[in-house]
């Protein structure tokens, strides 16, 4: 497997053809179908890239280099752990529907590893969704456990079931990208962990909701279009193949729901509030997204517009429920956005699907199966993380204790601050002992900060 | 059209081999055609938020908001409208080589879509070049009420004579990617717009020119690496199929142009100035990136190099003409860019293009056909334009109040702020109320900032 | 070569198949290796917008657009530079191995024109390695002049001999992807060139070493998310054409060894200073990249895992070794993650390869070709890179007066500022005259800033 480029003697290199000893029609097949492959993977990648945007510009500035630590760590985390486990849980041979049983570490299936790559970026994703909910006081280490619990075993199982020949794919539930395997199960992990959390400090004071604004809206937005763009390959690479037909209906579907929630989003947002709300309206572009991603395939352009367009205003209502009746305090909107959106994809594909669904004369027979799937996703997800973070809480608290909080994580977790101009904040000789930068930011810690005689005050 | 994975009941899941029954090399063909056109289109759609973060870059902190919706909107709006109508008047069968006719909604013709779906984010290109131009001022919803007529109408004709069978693409006109029927006919748009909404408020006072920087170049500069790297798609994409020798020479000229731009602005920045302008240089990157799309796959390497260089000198003074001379207020130089390098590539195919460009033995008509058109289009969309801004200003001013202006776009028209920081600027109850969080930033609205006692100052 | 587009009179456009005049499956490999080699290129494009972000992040505000200016023009300067002559030398006919000798501005050889454009941007990332070791103190001229010598002639030289049949090739070096061509060779330019320049202002007093914090480290960690994206690309496409099973290898290994590196720097750092340290971490995911880059198709995802794992560790060494030991000021860390990282990777091949390697029954050989590269690879290159610095410094001193350093070298070099914020630091009138706006912010200049009675303070 070296290098193919071969020295002639007698003038320049030549870019040689790669050696298909004759190439066959079926070869060129293979090709293609993993470069397409391939590249969905790459740009499910970099909605990594994104999810850290969104929840870094969303949250404050004390608290930046925490949520992008989580980030990096659970994609490496789950691509690792998912190539250890959560990989031969998900399509290993099946024990009753319920679980793979082999193919760790690849083992015996080195054939599968393109089908590997695709499908590792996706156990992190469903991972990530739970970091911004947990954003500005869960623990760092708390967080990366629920990490291995969730990649290694609780979304491969949901995976499992849907997608690896499980009881639910026989039972003819239809998920074709993920909006409950991905989207609703990491939504679930979310509200579970936010609910051992509880909200942040200030959110909730004498009755009265308190806005914590997010400190880099742009970069929050460029998050969301790289999400946008990401989505291209989380939907289109489901295909699984190059199908000239399928591709593009897919992207299709993708792009006009996206933009069906971006349009209901703003509009609703302007009628409720006399004004386009810009957080809202962002987010009912993921909500647009996550949407589609169960019927992407399976709904005509109108449909997907239409699911788009519905998703927006469940969008916006579904936040005002959780932040102002649930009082459950989700900084970035991630359970609406993946778990309440994430239910309706699913069930409008018992509605929309060219194929089945109700509209399409095929009664509810489909929708019904897409609700069955819904509550076991649900029952399972909840009571799984609900264990996990008992076991996870043996550890110690999952939270920050309150001065830490009011600190920020970035300080009180990283020793360091995320923006030059809030060094020096506490004292005078902080800027001298800690930053950002390689290995020195670390001496000041926590203890240091404990023993401090004046009170850090509270940055934002 | 359910997910391909099926389950084995001896072993792992399998991927399946797409059930191309018996696959022909033509099927593979349409396979690879597709999935390039179809990443083509993903860089297409990525470069909004190359569009989104230049804009935001390079204005102040307090419109930031307003210019993020204003890109995200456009995308949205322009897919579902192009989807809807303009697609149809683009492409459809053409009313005397002037408009289309059908295929509304892809109305009996769904083998279209993937083709659609790249047309689609051409179109909402064309639109958002518009929002940088008129930054800072203009009423978000007459901006969109233009974007509807722009994608709508406006963009669908030019598209029609040139790249639909039009009597432009009759005469021989040679616009590959979209010098003209994209960039010209959106900088056509901005400079209208801009010239009903005048300049912003101090930015020429007594006859001085004042400079009203951008508040986060960096931002900026992500902006101009990203859209660089979506022109890629945007002219690679434009050869329609995978030809393996078509896209590398697309490819190549694109490179070396935009590298020539960059290279020549800053170079003649320098000259002119005794400093390398970072501004300059990075809208020189655009300026030869512009300066390529019509004729990427009609000139060599080595004329692509000389496109570009010349188009990085007519950038800078291009500038300079309508920022200094002509007193034209374009806060991003989205006019110099788009409109005056649009009309020097679309030019530069009747001297450089190796089949009948004026340098290659072909005389001077090919150039005459490429004045010919870019004439028709100025003419067209200039009066088109006037025609849509005046029903538009049916509806009101478009134009924000001096009051709004002042206190910034995010405030008047969304209640909120880009930056956590900016928090608190108006009073000591601003932030307790309004912010960007979800749905909640609105209470305080416009009525409100009108009957403050004390006058908000100016932020910037 | 114009527009596809054909116009059908009784109908809707049609997209027209590419006239393969009935296209053989030779036809349809060309056409998928160009398509796969073609996105790999953008994507190593688009690492130039991480090395931006990057670089930008981890310094300060004040040299924010010079540093942004050294990546857009390097870039730039590269791709003109290798069409003109790097190319040639890199693959050119070989004078006995050491250097290419025809080839240039690609005479003769117009069907490399994928590769080259392949090859170009590989270039420009060797030579934009050095900007983030330089940033905050080296003139701009005279790193453009340093460019020129590291694209146009150190580098392919050093490619030659490797990647163009040159002698290394023959001994059976391996660098699949160019953990020595490109990121060593960079790693090499940068230590020689910080050398010659020293150590910025304030970084070492009085045996002090002082920490110089970045200023946007979420604009770095956006850029760390970006190359790795670009590096699927980076090590992807140097497979040279679309192998359906060497493709997911070679992602499979990239991917995990990143992991390995995340995960190892932030236990190592953890380990070493009781907190995960974000900076570090974030250069974990590099040092991973960099470390497979060499052995990205000859070792096992196992192998991968154990070399990012490696890499972690190292980078955190290699860091406090520069920093704190050998006192070199490398304000991106790029010595340590491109240098030692890419050494690193170059041995492991000759430890994990699954053919040759030591773990793998291969004895020493392999690892002895590979550490007589490295060897002859640091020779060349610290030589011509002296060399080439004292040619350059004949022009002039390559480092900015301890004024300008002191004023930041966005004053100094580029008469204005990043950000809106910092506008009005040096005088009230400072804002009315320069700034970040179009071929404005030029008139207070450098002998202003000498000639001004009050020393401007320093901003951060």
């Amino acid at each position: 497997m070296k290098k193919k480029i071969i020295s002639l003697s007698t003038g320049l290199m030549v870019i040689p053809t790669f050696a298909y000893a004759s190439p066959s029609v079926e070869s060129v097949v293979s090709s293609v179908d993993m470069v397409w492959m391939m590249i969905a993977a790459f740009l499910v990648f970099f909605m990594h890239a994104g999810f850290a945007m969104v929840e870094t510009g969303f949250t404050r500035s004390k608290n930046a280099l925490n949520i992008l630590m989580k980030n990096l760590m659970t994609m490496s985390i789950a691509s690792v752990l998912y190539f250890l486990a959560g990989y031969g849980f998900m399509f290993g041979e099946s024990l009753g529907g319920f679980i793979g049983s082999n193919g760790f570490l690849l083992n015996g299936h080195s054939d599968q590893i393109g089908f590997f790559v695709f499908q590792a970026v996706f156990a992190a994703t469903c991972a990530t969704i739970i970091s911004g909910a947990v954003a500005e006081r869960m623990k760092l280490g708390s967080y990366l456990m629920l990490t291995v619990f969730m990649t290694g075993l609780i979304y491969p199982i949901v995976g499992h079931w849907i997608w690896g020949g499980g009881w639910l794919a026989e039972l003819g539930f239809i998920d074709f990208a993920g909006s409950t395997v991905v989207h609703l199960t990491g939504a679930l992990g979310a509200i579970i962990t936010v609910l051992f959390l509880g909200p942040r400090l200030g959110k909730y004071t004498n009755g009265r909701v308190n806005v914590i604004p997010g400190h880099n809206i742009p970069l929050g937005a460029l998050g969301v279009f790289i999400l946008w763009f990401g989505w291209f390959g989380f939907n289109g690479g489901s295909t699984l193949a190059a199908d000239p037909a399928l591709i593009p209906a897919v992207i299709a579907t993708t792009l006009l729901s996206a933009s069906g929630g971006v349009i209901a989003s703003a509009a609703y947002s302007y009628i409720k509030f006399q004004q386009i709300d810009a957080s809202l309206t962002l987010n009912g572009a993921l909500a647009g997204l996550v949407g589609i991603t169960a019927g992407t395939a399976n709904v005509s352009p109108i449909g997907a517009t239409i699911i788009g367009l519905i998703a927006g205003i469940i969008l916006v209502e579904a936040v005002q429920l959780f932040d102002r009746v649930l009082k459950i305090d989700d900084p970035v909107g991630a359970i609406a956005v993946h778990g309440v959106c994430g239910i309706w994809g699913t069930l409008a594909v018992g509605i929309f699907s060219v194929e089945g669904g109700l509209l399409y004369g095929g009664g509810a027979a489909l929708l019904g199966v897409q609700a069955i799937g819904i509550a076991a996703v649900i029952a399972w997800t909840m009571a799984a993380t609900s264990v996990a973070l008992v076991i996870v809480t043996r550890f110690g608290s999952i939270r920050v204790s309150r001065e830490e909080e009011v600190a920020g994580l970035d300080f009180s977790e990283h020793g360091s601050s995320a923006y030059e101009s809030s060094r020096g904040i506490f004292n005078e000789n902080y800027s001298q002992n800690v930053g950002a930068d390689f290995g020195v930011g670390l001496i000041k810690r926590l203890d240091d900060l404990k023993s401090r005689k004046r009170k850090p005050r509270q940055i934002h």
